[in-house]
């Protein structure tokens, strides 16, 4: 069967492919926390793609897939999302290869005063950049919702104060030898930084505590990117790091949000 | 060109389509609140469909989009959309026909102290269906967030209460020939019952206002939807009256519903 | 610390609540199917509710939370489902009880040709409903792609067909003590239904294969619905099959859809 | 009242926010196509932010939304956008200001063979960044789906090639003073780019038209991107061009992108 991709050229010898390849890929994984070798199993949204040289007509897309089936039986850490991203490389002849696998992973959390166990998710994404000559880097990616009281609500208010849930993004790109912090470590961070935690069960006892632990710790969205922006940007081997915070607000339909980028 | 659709049997002589049809599609509409005279332009999802005997192989998609089409142009009320839901049935030769047609309308809030003016966006579908033989009926559905702040959270907290936003939908189906309430007249009824309604644009002083009147007019879950229907059950010519609010709470990560059905 | 729940009159003595509960929790899952024996953890959107009379004012979130937590450690069957809603009508003192928990199941193909092996994705939901008195139902639901090719287009063309994805969801409510099909089984039954199956990993020669097998296998929007109704309506102990259809079109930017609902 | 925001200082002394201010913020607009002059009142979603220094806590959220509430009468076009921008710099006392506002855009077109009219929906969104010192830019996305038929399967297979919906965005980044591109031009660069436009409204002889034509005309993803890139690289001013298509495969659950980036 003839191999149209290989055999014709592009048509424009002008313009190269900044990237190409397959997205919204529902693969399993084994998700690997290095940090901690713990390992859980999951449904993760795939994502890989190379940059094609301008003479070039199409990529093969069937061996982005093998390379993905290859890589879903055995454990899965980030080092190992870079692994497969450099080995795409030489796979697909290309000059540069990028993937990012996003899953669900859950911690265990104990409610504050209760001490009763639950089960709290996170979304983490593995992602990677290699090119074939240079630096290959490894990106952390953890969004976990926290609790952001507001404190001109507080300071204005003879009584109560508005507060909502916060969608909370770090997204730390580090250098490929570089240790990566434990994904309850970066998420700790990110809860310290904000008004509370979440938690998925509670009872009284503590829905009382969170109540009260919050309206002593008021953040403003700008407070909390800052705050864990502090608390993470000496990781070891950190190039960029990127905090994103979305207050929900209860006062208004939209939302406020607020970044920072840090780069070393 | 050969009429498949039309030509062959279904094959399947046991097997009637309860709905065929488009959705998806975005089409204008020139919304017409009827009980106001009030009209606004907007992009609309719409969905049609109409129910297929079982030796009729396919309907005639095509006839739905001219439909769309020639509604488009006009102010379209719910009546109008009643009208259109009636005149598939024919236009197909069905048993039945049902439409609905979703869009956002804006209406201006006074912020509670500083009364500025802003707009404020809610989602309004026109809803109908129509049997070849029998009463048809309309449906309008709202939905329209709100703020809800905890009792419980109020009530065993030395300072503070969480509150969150809710997101509340009222769906009113109605006789065909019964007077449809004004948008704003459902709005108000549930803003009314909840904490507090939500503005785009509020100063320090509405800030204040708002964060002490939800801290005193704390509601359930539970709470809104029976307030909710008790203020809207009582609509001339309605039949079946739904409220669901989902409450994004701000001290968990999920969610927390409430549902009241009311039949006539 | 007092239990405002549980201590107030609701105020609204008519107005019992149909549903109440939580919903968009993440929490994992080792899905578990009973016909086969093979379980796959994974992460799962789970929904819970009871229905709350009249003079109650407010339900105990905590205890969805409990039960969840409790559950999410052993393998769950749809009859595990079952068993955990019948549960939830005495837990929570309510006349009726209901869940649904949906998952990404994964299940091996093979590509036509080649006979490579990859992993496919499906969603599925075990649902249940449990009344204090009478009988318990549940509901398995599954939700595959497929291809669609048109007979239409086929036919009045003198060269190619436009074809698509099709979103294809199966709905079957059970009897209690029904006997559950195996996942696969469903969904072959909907793959046979359409043009043809969709699979992750394909070389050039199963490409030719499926293109060719698509086109002498053209299907409307309803055909597909019908087909799998055939296949899937005897199903024993089934209640009621709701098969739906949606066809994203290549030659529109809207979507059509059909939909079967058989009761027995 | 305590203006808490402009009070207090960071406490972070070294961090700057990168952007802070409100997002998913419904509001209407009458958009503008200057080039041509028409114009369309829409439901929007804006977003709009400002850089704030490390010694500042807070911004002044409010200010935000009365710039929309301003804007939102009067028809507004990309250069709007761009003076809009530039006003937000002085009015929050920002070194950087920046914003987005998203909407349907519909235009007629008539089935090829028919010639019957209808509208077809596009998703515009108009941006800038306007700094306090240097050169502003402005940014006009257009997001239009189009049919893509397989070159590969139609040259292996003996009849019929799979073809699917490939949603293509175009995103042109453009000195402040340059001149905009009609939106239907850009529309027109894309179309031609792909296999086949979409239609709404599509009669028999039409369908026939579309799938010859497309069959005719067969582009893998990465033709799409850069056939576009040709058509619209050469736009006067332009600085940045971003394209990047998504195909739907109709033969994987999957999707496969390509993405070029032009910089002048």
């Amino acid at each position: 069967l003839i191999d149209i991709q290989a055999a014709a050229g592009s048509g424009h010898p002008a313009i190269a492919i900044a990237s190409v390849g397959v997205t919204g890929l529902s693969y399993p994984i084994v998700a690997l926390d290095a940090a901690t070798g713990e390992s859980q199993r999951s449904a993760a949204d795939w994502r890989l793609g190379v940059a094609l040289p301008a003479e070039q007509r199409g990529t093969h897309m069937s061996r982005f897939l093998s390379a993905v089936h290859e890589a879903s039986a055995a454990p899965l850490s980030l080092d190992g999302v870079l692994a497969m991203t450099q080995a795409l490389v030489p796979r697909l002849a290309a000059p540069v290869a990028e993937m990012s696998v996003a899953f669900s992973w859950y911690r265990e959390m104990k409610a504050p005063v209760s001490q009763l166990t639950s089960l709290a998710a996170c979304r983490v994404t593995y992602g990677a950049t290699a090119p074939a000559h240079g630096d290959a880097t490894k990106t952390l990616t953890i969004a976990v919702p926290a609790k952001a009281l507001c404190p001109c609500s507080k300071a204005i208010s003879e009584r109560g104060a508005h507060n909502q849930r916060s969608d909370v993004t770090v997204s730390m790109t580090l250098a490929a030898d570089a240790t990566t912090w434990a994904i309850n470590r970066v998420i700790t961070a990110i809860e310290a930084s904000a008004s509370a935690a979440l938690y998925p069960l509670l009872k009284r006892e503590d829905e009382k505590f969170i109540t009260e632990f919050a309206y002593d710790n008021p953040v403003f969205v700008e407070d909390i990117v800052r705050n864990a922006a502090e608390r993470l940007s000496d990781a070891p081997g950190i190039k960029t790091l990127v905090v994103e915070a979305i207050n929900r607000e209860s006062i208004h339909a939209h939302d406020c949000f607020a970044r920072v980028v840090v780069s070393r």
